[in-house]
């Protein structure tokens, strides 16, 4: 699998605007009640579930089957997006659905063919949220991982999604949500598609 | 208690102008996955709770918490916004709030001095929705009728609010908010106020 990194690098102002076009366009809600539905959203699984490893699988589960609902509709709005079999080529998709479903501009890093990395420098799903002392450690973000999974996985890339936060010195949180491909599915997105 | 129900619709325009202008302000989400995760609430509630009822007194309550916190935010947004003794100076507050966090505009119908009917063209909740065979009697969207009760409750009226809709012959789903008045609360938003 060869990486086109390169290609995304020059492409990249383009992929942003063509991103921000589409985001003007799209349906909007205000940003403070989707956030404030999500924090009732998690409070209900905090509630019924004891763990976080078990509040974040549910909250990735939940994710993947809006992400696998997203994908089409990034697809069918952006159709220029290619993506056939280099996982590479996700990363402009992936650009355009965190523009087009979260209104945030990533930027993604690459490090190796196989995983790269999307940081988002702001988070609209953490307006107001402060999480209590005994939740410190919870994944509250895991719907954002468990969405980019779901996208990917359509395109027949099966992955790996982590999120962390990290807090930079000037007190701003950093979101990333690491991407690591585990292998390749059978049936790509183009009769063309093999798996190598 | 007098009705200032003509008053309100000579500066109904004013009204919503002014919503409008503070709706472009507002930072946005997409809507589409607002829905979808607001869908994702209930779904979630649906599995944990059997009767809809119970379902529904669940996303009253979150959305009267939501209603809470938000009636702050559209008083401090909107500070010409006049709400003392006067039940009906809320139906400006409505209007301003609905755009504000649904960016619907709705019309108000007032019938009697202690009641009015808040009636929404167009519901984002309700983007991608459909109710299974056997929850079609489930009030999806008591979450806003929630809503409307916390913000009526801060304002110092105690209302009771409940959620309809009806398909027009258009094929047009109304919904509406019924906003029934209980009581006038004590201790009331302004310190000249006295329970009537």
């Amino acid at each position: 699998m060869s990486s086109s990194a390169s290609t995304t690098a020059t492409t990249s102002k383009t992929i942003n605007a063509q991103a921000n076009a589409l985001w003007q366009k799209q349906p909007k809600a205000n940003a403070e009640f989707f956030a404030l539905t999500y924090g009732a959203l998690v409070a209900e699984l905090v509630r019924d579930l004891e763990q976080n490893s078990e509040i974040q699988a549910e909250l990735d589960r939940m994710g993947h089957s809006i992400g696998i609902r997203f994908i089409e509709e990034v697809l069918a709005k952006a159709p220029e997006l290619k993506v056939s079999q280099q996982f590479m080529e996700t990363v402009d998709v992936v650009k355009v659905a965190m523009k087009l479903f979260l209104g945030v501009t990533v930027e993604i890093v690459t490090s190796a063919d196989d995983q790269y990395i999307v940081k988002m420098n702001e988070n609209p799903l953490m307006v107001f949220v402060e999480l209590p002392e005994d939740r410190q450690d919870l994944q509250y973000n895991q719907l954002l991982a468990g969405m980019l999974r779901g996208m990917l996985e359509m395109l027949q890339f099966d992955c790996d999604v982590s999120i962390s936060s990290s807090t930079t010195t000037g007190n701003k949180e950093i979101y990333e949500l690491k991407v690591v491909l585990k292998q390749v599915l059978q049936g790509g997105a183009g009769e063309e598609y093999q798996e190598e």
